[in-house]
Parts: C-alpha cells; sequence; structure tokens
C-alpha cells in the first residue's frame, strides 16, 4: 500500500476534542459545546422550501461548472447591496464551499513548489490543503498589537507567489482595516504575487462593516461561502469573485475538479439570499452572546483576548495560565463540561498558550457554558 | 494576474457540443440529445422524500469527514449484495462526487510528478485532474480487439506509480472480466505501484454482471459514485473505498480538502440505496435504448462498434467517414438536429475518428434519434 508524503497533513486537534465530547456524552455527561465552528441554524426556511419545490420538478443534475447563472448574478448584486461594488456576474464562480474555491483557487494561480504566505494564527485547513497540492504554506507570526492581523511590514523580507488574509479572521474574529487592506494588497501586488482573501465569516460583523478586497483592487480572487451567515454548513456550496481574465481557465479546472457545486445547494443558497428577515435573527443572537462572552470570559480569568469584530469566536491567550493548551482544553472539557478549541489547530508555534471559544450556539448554552467556566477557573486558583 | 501552469487544463470539446445545442435549441430547433453523459431521471422519490423529511428536523450541518455511519454500512453491505464481497464499513469514504473522489485518492496516493497509467480512450477529466495536482498521466492507446481495455501487455515496459482501470469503460462501455482485471490489478502490485478502479457505471449492466477489484484484492482503490445507476449527478455524492491502513490518511485529507460531501446529499443517497423497483425500471430503459442502438447505429452505417457490456454509451470508429470528428460531430448536430461527442476528448491520438453516443435520454428520444441518423447519413451516401 502506498501512501503519498503530499497526503501526511496534520489532523486537526479539535476533532480529538469533538471526539472526547462526544465520549463523555455518550457517558451521560451533558457538554457545553465551545469548540464548534458552524451555526446550531438550519439553511432558512426560504431556502429549504425553494429546494423542496424542486424536487418536484427538476431532475436536479450537473449545472453548467460556474454555478447557476442565477445565482451567479445574485451574488454579483449581494456586492453592490453590501459594499457598494459594482460587479460583473461573470466574475462569480459557484464552488463546492470555501473548500472547492481554495482547491480552485490554488490550482488556477499556483505551480508544485510556489509559497503563499499566511498569517498565524490562521485557519488550519489553509496550510494542509496548500500541502496536499504541493505548495509551500509561508507562516508568518501576526502581532497581538496588530490585532493578529498581516501587515506590510510583517511581508517585507519574506518570498512568496501568492498571500492570503482572512477578515474577519479565525480564530481571532478581528478585521482589517479599508487603508490596511489596501497597503496589503498593494505590497503582494507590488512583487507580482497573488493576492487572495478569504471573506467566509462577512455578514457576521457586529460594530463596524468589513471590507471586501474587491473594493481596493480587481486583481484579487476572493473566497466566500453559504456556510456562515447564510447559515449552510453542511451544504458545501460557496464562491469565488477571480478577475476577469482568469475566468476561463478556473471554469476548465471547476469543469474538471468539481463537475459542479452540488445542484441542490445551489437551488438552496440562492432562496437564502433573500431569508434577510430570518438571517439577521440570526445574527442577533451572535451579537447577544459576544456581549455575554466579553463581559463573562474575563470574569472567568480568560482576560487576554482580542474582542472580535466578526464571526463567532473569541481567541483568548491562556499563556499565563498553561504551556500545554491540550491538556489545559482536555482539563476543562473534563472538569468544567465545556468543549473548546487548543490554539495548536491555528498556530503551531504559539498555540500551546492559546484557546479558542466559539459562541455560535444557542445563548442558554452559552450562558451555562460561562457560568461552568468560571467555576472551574474559580476552583483552580 | 497570476494563471500557473498546472491550471492550464484543457477545455471539454463536448461542452462546445453542448453549447452549439443549446444555441440551436434557442433558435427554435428541436435536438435529441445524444452528448450527454447523465441519466434524465430525478433522484428516486424515496431519495427526496427521505431530504424533504430531514429538512424539517435535522439543521444539516457538517457531518464527519468520512461521511454518515449508517451511509457508510450501507454502501458496504451493497458489496455484499452486489458481489458477495464482506467489506469492512470502516475502509468507505464518502466523497463529494467521484470527482472528489480522484481528487483524494490521488492526493493520498501520489507526490508531485509522480505518473499514472491510464488508458485511452477514457474519462478526459482523469489526466485533467491529474495535471491539475502536478502528476503525469501516462495515456496508454489500448487496442480495438482488446474492446479498448488496458491489458498486462499494454503496460509492459511503461514506467508509473499507478494504473487506474474503467469497467464499464466511458466511453466504450466495455467491461473488464475477472480473469482480465486480477492479471492487471497483479502486474501493477508487482511493481509496488498503485491500483485504482472507478466502477461509476457498475449498476449499468446489461449480459453480464462488472467485477470489482475488491473481488481481488485488498490492496486497491475503489471510486464510485451515486450520480449514474443512482441517478443522482447533480447531487456530487460518491464514494471511495481504500486499505484499511490508508484509511486514516484519506480522512485528514477529507477533511482539510472537503470538510464533508454535501450533508443532504448523503441523506438523499441513504434512501436511493433502498429505491431498487425505480432505479431497475430506469435500468429497462437503458436496455431497451442499447437494444435500439445496437440495430440502429449500424443500419444508420455505424457499423464499427464496441457492444457495450454496460454504462449508456456507443463508441463508433468513423474514421472511414471523416478526419476530424469535431467536423464531423457539428455537421450531425447542423444537419440531422442530433448532439453527439467527438471522441478527441476521450483520445487525443486517435479521437479524431471516433464519436461517442449516448442513449441516457427517453427511448422516444433514442428513436427520433435513430431515425435521424440514418437520414442524414443516407442523404450523405
Amino acid at each position: 500500500m502506498r501512501n503519498s508524503s503530499r497526503g501526511a497533513v496534520d489532523p486537526f486537534i479539535v476533532m480529538d476534542v469533538m471526539e472526547q465530547a462526544r465520549a463523555a456524552e455518550a457517558a451521560g455527561r451533558h457538554i457545553i459545546h465551545m469548540e464548534v465552528g458552524q451555526p446550531s441554524s438550519p439553511a432558512p426556511e426560504g431556502a429549504r422550501k425553494a429546494l423542496a419545490q424542486a424536487m418536484e420538478s427538476d431532475a436536479l443534475g450537473y449545472t453548467v461548472a460556474l454555478g447557476i447563472p442565477e445565482l451567479r448574478a445574485r451574488i454579483a448584486r449581494l456586492y453592490g447591496e453590501w459594499y457598494d461594488v459594482d460587479l460583473n456576474p461573470n466574475r462569480v464562480v459557484v464552488t463546492p464551499g470555501s473548500s472547492g474555491g481554495f482547491i480552485l483557487a490554488f490550482s488556477a494561480l499556483f505551480d508544485a513548489g510556489d509559497r503563499v504566505a499566511l498569517g498565524a494564527p490562521g485557519y488550519p485547513s489553509y496550510r494542509q490543503i496548500l500541502k496536499a497540492l504541493d505548495l509551500r504554506p509561508v507562516e508568518i507570526q501576526t502581532a497581538a498589537e496588530n490585532r493578529y492581523q498581516l501587515t506590510p511590514e510583517d511581508l517585507a523580507g519574506v518570498d512568496y507567489e501568492g498571500a492570503m488574509v482572512a477578515s474577519p479572521s479565525n480564530p481571532t474574529g478581528t478585521m482589517l482595516g479599508k487603508p490596511e487592506l489596501a497597503a496589503l494588497v498593494e505590497a503582494v501586488q507590488a512583487r507580482g504575487a497573488a493576492f487572495l482573501s478569504d471573506e467566509i465569516y462577512h455578514g457576521i460583523d457586529y460594530d463596524k462593516k468589513p471590507v471586501t478586497a474587491l473594493q481596493v483592487s480587481d486583481d484579487v480572487c476572493v473566497i466566500n461561502s453559504f456556510s456562515k451567515y447564510f447559515s449552510m454548513t453542511g451544504w458545501r456550496a460557496g464562491w469565488l469573485v477571480v478577475p476577469e481574465a482568469q475566468v476561463r481557465q478556473v471554469e476548465r479546472l471547476a469543469q474538471n475538479l468539481f463537475i459542479c457545486a452540488p445542484h441542490a445547494s445551489q437551488v438552496a443558497a440562492l432562496a437564502a439570499m433573500d431569508a434577510t428577515e430570518e438571517l439577521q435573527a440570526n445574527l442577533a443572537v451572535y451579537a447577544k452572546n459576544r456581549t455575554l462572552m466579553m463581559e463573562g470570559l474575563p470574569k472567568a480569568g480568560f482576560d487576554r483576548i482580542a474582542p472580535p469584530d466578526g464571526a463567532f469566536y473569541v481567541y483568548a491567550d491562556v499563556s499565563h495560565l498553561t504551556d500545554d493548551s491540550r491538556t489545559f482544553a482536555a482539563e476543562i472539557l473534563d472538569k468544567a463540561g465545556v468543549a473548546v478549541t487548543p490554539g495548536l489547530d491555528f498556530d503551531p508555534a504559539r498555540g500551546a498558550g492559546t484557546l479558542r471559544f466559539s459562541y455560535a450556539r444557542g445563548t442558554a448554552e452559552i450562558e451555562e457554558g460561562l457560568t461552568r467556566l468560571k467555576a472551574f477557573m474559580d476552583s483552580r486558583a
């Protein structure tokens, strides 16, 4: 039996936490889930109704590779609504989740051995997908004083063919402002490298609006998804926006790599985009949870946190409490009955001293989780 | 703007045919579709009902990366039902279509530059996916007297790290018998290369049953899908069977590359597997169409054909009629109003002299198509 070396990617550590949580629940314990990275809400009712109808009247065979034209047009319209950006629907590519978007974008842009600069902490699959495609992630330690976002200074002296940012970021929830984003795009383009912007948490924001890279330049690749704001994780539908001159290359790759994004999911996604009331109600829950977290975590002793601008995570520096976040997370699960994610998934270098808390679940669960965390930390002090 | 060289894959020529057919229909013409590679039937009724129910009661978030356990167990059971093979469900990996299965399998098995032997004619995306992953397809011209399937003799003297077969094959519909398949597996394993078997057309067979590579060896990678026999192309759900010792590597790759196959499609697929009556009715249509094709194509003058054991294609040698199958297909579309696929998609070397006819649509459409083809060829003689 053969195994490739590029396929030897790291496991998600959070999967171990989830398995431990599942085992605890199977043994009869009640666990609060602050480890999960997805909404507990289903796809909007309108989305589910649209699919139920389509299943009655349409064979739901392959769609064209770039996606259902109505959906591409609706996504383009979103850029007008959210950012006042006039976007040609021809530049929109519907993908099988943002995961499929990464595979497509990386394949279209980079050849084996090319280097892609990423800020750490960041979403672990960035580096694993790059590795699986024989590309080289160049992880750059971002600074707490930059709210864990890359800066042009961080990139100075680094060699790379592409650079990617995420704003709001997972795990920190911090955002890049327009001047900061523009400076990064300029620095990356100045060396002829590709700029990629992961905007999967757009729509889940609180005090200020996120900026899309398309407000700054047309020569960028934007990755987005219906998973988070549109509450459709399991449906595997997302999108790319690419420069017009790149559409044909991406289309050919999509034809061969995926044929198309799931047709049923595309039908549901199109309807989800008009379910504003339900989606804003979900957002109100996250906003309330966030307020509770910003009050409750410091009270429990987790006071070294970067206030999140968006997404549904709080990233906490716990290096004064532990030098082994994995064991610490296991202890929190065991003693407090709260599942949290060790930072090692997001930052192999510094993550032994950090934890990620998710507040994507219902408010009652968040309240109970905070109560338990405080009791646990009080007992530990 | 950057473009990678590995991303510069060939377009599907059939897409041009489909676009010409669409344009003809938009201009008011009635076109018979013998170019398509998918059933016209929807997912089975039971599958759609199961999903409609699940949408009422389940958030349909991410599933675990390897797929819903019940679905993996049901797929394993299929190997008992169809082949009398006792398969551990732990070896089954649910994938986003067979496309996702190829990406996973190739990434798990091969490193950049590795060579994968393939028979031509064959499904064009094999070589394009390999190219996009910086792997090297080694295309081997198969012989008409071997019914366009690879033999150990074809592989002698060829260097490769993996070899893949498809039985029934697209575009020919021919199958490998058990001794032929066993001889190939033995030859490939003798040099330490990986053996992959694309079994996507299993279930769509006529006079004899297809053989799975798992009847011959456990150290193989089998790719399959719910697209064809289960009539679920647009749902993007398929599966891999891998050796037990490879499951962990494939799982980690799946977590990072796809997170999971579409949850809704997995729910539908599980129910589809018990929709035997409806699926066998679909199969009866293909069987009737096949009989019509085997009678009607020779009468029309397309008499150099390999009788298909399975799938829903007939591959015709038309090298005595044309040396440019692309122009010939365009002429057939223009004059006969029948869309067919030039062989160049499947065999860059010899495909200028071949055509693929699909009989996946309804019987009335097949009858009309054969009538038109005969009239066209008579007028041409």
